[in-house]
């Protein structure tokens, strides 16, 4: 744009900045592939983060792995049009839903990977709000949604003369801030994490019961969260595992805000626990911006995600080992909680993790 | 704790996860002292944002500089104990409220700087959540909160025999997770930045009007974010430039999630825009973990946030400059979303930064 | 039940609680029909909503009627179950998806009417939530959707035997609460009602202009409520006209929970005023529950709701013209508010029927 | 008003919405004077509620009543201003709360009942949200909250010559709309309903156990409304049971909406269940519009609530027992959806009521 022309900025950063690095490990995780154990690297300021987060991981491999089931994987992109009325804008919108072959032609027109899967819309008076779905590989497809989206938003204008561009991106995607609709009609990976842990395991290395856990996950993460007027969010900390696992991995971590809407849930089964960590939003990539730099593709590869696969299976695996990391960062602070006899300082380094 | 004891995993990084970082400017901001100007760090994966931001930062030089308005400064904890029964819940949360000397008088137990300014409670059943806000000095003040309030807590516990500990957490406080409590109460900085922008500089440098500014923010960023179903958060992308912000200034970055509930709000002035972005939450400090890290050291005493102030004044200043670096980034890709016309590849890269 | 036959209670009623009502208009109402001048009936312990809503209606006539769009229409119903782990639910709810036919042949056989249109689910840890939405005619449906439901679960559990059942109704449905999956996914008929009001009406009836209309509504309907940490929702007081409308017509008025969620949305175009109200999710039907009272009848005869129709029509065009009753009453109110000339008394009168 | 004077509309009903009225009990309630028996009113077009809420009500007596504990109590009004900038509107918002003693003095001229008791502020930009609470007596106090914040903003204005009059209302309120606000800081009586049921009774009366009811509650009432998008509510049907009770007691129903954000938290406590339901937003009143219908005074009269008390006590009175309603019929549905093997026409009868 001008302003650029006029007064171009390099883009050769000034500087660095450099946030320490731990791989932190062994942890099991269990997909269709069966059990795996493996290390992870987070990158954070808070270092009392991987004690807490290895604690929980130390617990995986007993339990025969932590359960790894993606549910769904997408990205997203609402457009914003302005109709004459609600009647027309209703019959954009059934345009828009029933001519999916000819959009899909105009995505595929824009990018090599990205494919429509699903469209969506809202009405608000005469303004129409288009969301639309697409799978796109393993990038964690922000440009490629973006791409195909304008492009799709022109070829509308071209339909119907009388509509009026408003903006590529009309807040219903939605993007870096949080919202229902992202878990409701999906965005990013949807990742469920789950083990049985026996009441042996609770003792031995997390001090405490399945009894335990399972009230405190009632009180603090379900009533408390709805007490604060959090939407599709419950859990103690997940936020913190999922920022340093996207900087050691060269993530946006402006994701994290979807991300961090996670649903922990709890249940004692006789004395073990059954402990899962539901994230219906984890937005990652194993391409794309970032993922470049040399310090991130050797952690891509260390953790398996530049490996020869279909398109997008590298960026589902990368969901799975984050997600399980999460499962441990959020378990290992539960336990925590449920000991007001731990030593202060621990207690303490712990929650400083939390807060 | 025992874990640790067994398995001590060393506090030395593995390695570093470098982010690039770049010096964007010139920037003018308003606040008491009058009008300053000055460059800011924003260290990302994302290097589209470096333009975006700086393209706002141009407009504010003309603009007499970016006025930042602090509205509240406080950091919160909420204990959870469980009661016989609500009527007794009630009784503690009475004695809680009307005994503030006492729990100032626990919390300078604590630490040197921690202040109790205030207590909230919500009761469910026979759940008692008593939330603290404190003044904190030159730290975000996790940890000084989490102390004051674990000291409290325990001190309830002798005084009610009947009480039950639950968590020294219960998730009203609340930590890195979206919610509406945050924003109503308050959790960190709020801040207020504001600007009206002659015509002529809109033309010039943003290549938009007023109305068009103002118009889009109605129906992307207030009711597109309805539609999505969020809380208390209307804006196009200023978690972006938070994000990088953070990192650059060694903040713990998972606080975005509160930062991002921020509110954008343009009105048309004639043909001059008044655009503003409210932060109810913006949690940093000026000192705490991270901050030892010599770039950071180094950003922070550019920045001005290491001089001899009274205890608080250097966050609050780091708090403004935040606030007015995330204005210029939300005021660039508003102006750029009106803007159908920019070459795509440009439309893009600005995309970039929001998506 | 058991504790039924033991004592049972008879369904006759004590007693009557008998809420004023009056007939208001005329209202000018503008569908696929044409324009179409009604009176509405209006049942209420608030007698000043009466003239307040009429002030609205007697400026719908002028403007060429207000025209009700239909933008979906559905009854919803979640059911809730307990599979293994996480991947037999995803089985589950694909199984679900992937057999329509099937279910639209169970649901066939629970009701003459209910049709089943749409199949979603969430998933959190080894919990399945499986959302029904079904067509039911001129009913609004909730009976029919459970009923048909409960068919469903059942053939479910037969056919997957390691499925537990939770509940019929798993509160992702959601009834008779606040949500945001209702408006997102859809429950009950979707409607916008607009018009265009001329600057010399506004003048002249409502003592206002479209620039006062338009600012009030942003700063009030749209951040005021986002500041209370309203979800889907930015209006007035529609509440109030839904509950006195759907007690004129035997509908069950606590759905007014669902239909209070709807936006206002008001732009100058112009001096003249563009204002539309969007309900995504009015809740009521022509049969059922309470329709079968006389003065229900009477009334509903009287709207031209008992007419012979295609199955939904008669429950539609109820939908249409209480929109219609609604975008009325929130109109006056907010020219009302514009103007805090008017004298108190009158003002309170208002403000009495907002609040 | 102009439009009234023209056209005068009187307020004499055409006719009457008589929706049938049900006494409902025996209900036994446990306040501060100890255990008392009584029926409960109940006005609905659904039937199947009365005999789903007195089957509650059976248990209750067994149980030595419903534990009804008053939290709070207070009515709201925000006021909508426009300062100059952000930093205005901070001196007016610090101004109106070290005035309390001037502005309690404004209110009191505006009536006898109300007192000012809170003072709470928002700022967005230069918008300045001042939301007062007020004690109302044995009112609900709509009216007079708005009689006092008028006054106060008029006093604001003639104060302050830089402020801009917006609106008496500015949705931070908010009356009659979900939202967090109302359960954060209040509106109406907060009460909290709790019992202790011993497992004889619940395998007698209610066919279930404590542990099937409180995994229920957790899995649909917590979860599921969580998943639904919900605000500050987790609850089967409570709408449904204050719809009926403010209809019989002469109640603007329209405050349902914020009623139904109550949240039911059951455990079990050995074999026994602990079940409780809270209520933050109970909007109600024992005099006002509507409580001079003959029916109504009958009514209110035969729930004890025009008794000599001292202001408020009367209406909190009635608080309580419309909770203790809400309480029977929560949990007479909760047991009931753990039995699906109770025949589907008593089941639907009961789903009828929820549904």
């Amino acid at each position: 744009m001008r302003h650029m022309s006029v007064m171009p900025l390099s883009t050769t950063p000034d500087a660095l900045a450099s946030v320490p690095l731990k791989w932190i490990g062994p942890l099991t995780l269990f997909s269709e592939g069966g059990p795996e154990t493996l290390d992870v690297p987070l990158a954070t300021y808070e270092s009392p983060l991987w004690p807490s987060t290895r604690r929980g991981a130390l617990v995986s491999g007993p339990c025969g792995g932590i359960r790894c089931t993606l549910i769904d994987d997408r990205m997203t992109r609402s457009i914003l049009l302005e109709a004459p009325n609600a009647a027309e804008a209703l019959r954009v919108a059934a345009y828009a839903r029933n001519r999916r072959e000819d959009l899909q032609a105009l995505t595929a027109e824009t990018s090599r990977f990205a494919r429509l899967i699903d469209t969506h819309h809202q009405i608000v008076g005469n303004l129409l709000f288009l969301r639309f779905a697409f799978h796109t590989g393993d990038a964690s497809g922000h440009n490629m949604a973006t791409k195909a989206a304008d492009r799709i938003l022109h070829a509308l204008l071209e339909t119907f003369p009388d509509l009026k561009h408003v903006s590529v991106s009309g807040n219903y995607c939605t993007d870096k801030k949080v919202s229902a609709v992202n878990g409701i009609l999906g965005r990013g990976k949807y990742v469920v994490t789950e083990a049985l842990i026996p009441e042996k395991i609770l003792r031995r290395h997390l001090k405490t019961t399945a009894a335990a856990v399972a009230e405190l996950n009632v009180r603090k993460n379900l009533i408390g969260s709805l007490l604060a007027g959090g939407v599709r969010s419950a859990n103690a900390h997940v936020a913190n595992i999922l920022l340093a696992f996207y900087l050691a991995t060269g993530q946006d971590a402006a994701n994290i805000i979807e991300g961090s809407q996670a649903i922990t849930h709890a249940e004692a089964r006789g004395n073990d626990l059954y402990f899962s960590v539901t994230f219906p939003n984890l937005i990652l990539g194993a391409v794309g911006n970032g993922k470049g730099l040399p310090f991130v593709e050797d952690n891509l590869q260390r953790l398996g995600c530049r490996a020869e696969r279909p398109a997008g299976e590298n960026a589902r695996r990368l969901a799975r080992i984050c997600a399980a990391a999460a499962w441990c960062g959020e378990l290992s602070l539960m336990a925590a909680l449920t000991n007001p006899g731990e030593l202060m300082d621990a207690h303490l380094r712990l929650e400083r993790a939390e807060a």
